[in-house]
């Protein structure tokens, strides 16, 4: 019998293909499967970022989501499609486990931070040995390019989604010493509206699809709400330290 | 006259050497001079992950911290001496700078996430051209080890320092989804002791120097509040979402 393959998260960065780790691409190059979530029609960033390491003999397995509504409302259907088909893409995975192939899972930023990986491993990491490793996420990658220290000494953190009710955003940013808000898209509009009322508008940076090659940094005041899209982020850094 | 060299903060991660990104490795061997802040006596985290790659040619430039109390209560006199080192940290970058050597800074985990480099950014970002490379950071490489995806879907992060008061602590816990707690050391008992008024004591993991190779694993519980390193962290996960 064969031995069974290992499940690997392989967090591969932000965008910026050279901001993969060593030991991500070390673990992609010896793996026979390489698995990625991805929109129908479209290459996925994920991919995009390991394409040119790739070589002819692996098994390329994209997991292509049903629907993508993330920012939308979810109602119970959406729920069940989406459960549905974790499952059945477990399920694939598990397939090439079995068979005593190693599968590594890649993903855009880190594989527990926000990641559909957690959907396959809470899946099967029970059954299969899996290894995760961590990758620089995107509100790091974005706190670089905007040059702009992020927390300071003992300052708390509070990362957020732009899907958040504009009450439980504005209870959330109004304790915060620095917070990041993700997942804007068509959220932008609500959350501007929100940090303006804070008075936090003044101290908010703005950046789309940060490290990527089409990375564009606009003033957060100037942002188009109807086009922001869903990778982009905006950072409320801590007040400096003077120290 | 000479060009000024670029002051460059480099994340080198948590503490797995194979966990630097390849463009921080690609800079690191590119940078003349090298700077990491440093225990007096230590030889640093940060420099352990990166010593391999040096090369003899390279100017080293240990500044080394004058006192180390981060984890204790901060006296003005603290607050001054640590700021009068970083001023004179700064001009010694700034020499390197001047006579048109980068300085590459390393960091342990990420630069702009808790690291000192942010209080050289501060002082020379506007004198110099700076880059920074984003790092994975320690909450990530914690959340890897341990196996355990750390927020789903619309989740908040709190991301907290041990240093917080009982009950500023007790506070920011009940409002998470998910939390990580950085910054143990002494701070341990008093930690556990708020997660445990608040139940959370069930749901938190605990890990010593993730990803380094003296790692340690603790059931929260088991954990010896007196042998609780500074780079330690809790980790309380979102709630799995079932989808």
């Amino acid at each position: 019998m064969t031995a069974p393959g290992r499940l690997i998260g392989l967090g591969v960065g932000p965008g910026d293909p050279e901001l993969i780790t060593v030991k991500a691409l070390r673990l992609l190059r010896e793996s026979p499967v390489v698995a990625y979530f991805v929109a129908k029609g479209k290459k996925g960033n994920a991919f995009g970022i390991i394409e040119a390491h790739l070589q002819d003999a692996q098994n390329l397995m994209p997991l292509v989501y049903p629907v993508t509504t993330e920012v939308l409302p979810e109602p119970l259907s959406y729920e069940q499609v989406i459960s549905d088909f974790y499952d059945q893409a477990a399920e694939d995975v598990a397939a090439h486990l079995h068979a005593g192939r190693d599968v590594a899972v890649i993903c855009e930023g880190d594989p527990f931070f926000y990641g559909s990986y957690m959907y396959l491993h809470d899946r099967l990491a029970h059954r299969f040995e899996a290894q995760v490793v961590p990758g620089v996420c995107s509100m790091l990658g974005g706190a670089s390019v905007l040059g702009v220290p992020l927390v300071y000494r003992n300052q708390s953190l509070s990362v957020l989604s732009g899907v958040l009710p504009h009450d439980e955003l504005k209870r959330r940013l109004a304790d915060a010493d620095a917070a990041v808000i993700m997942k804007l898209g068509r959220n932008f509009h609500k959350v501007r509206e929100v940090l303006t009322e804070l008075g936090l508008a003044e101290r908010a940076l703005y950046v789309e699809r940060a490290t990527m090659s089409n990375q564009k940094i606009v003033p957060f005041n100037e942002v188009d709400p109807m086009s922001s899209p869903y990778f982009s982020l905006i950072i409320v850094p801590g007040e400096r330290w003077q120290g």
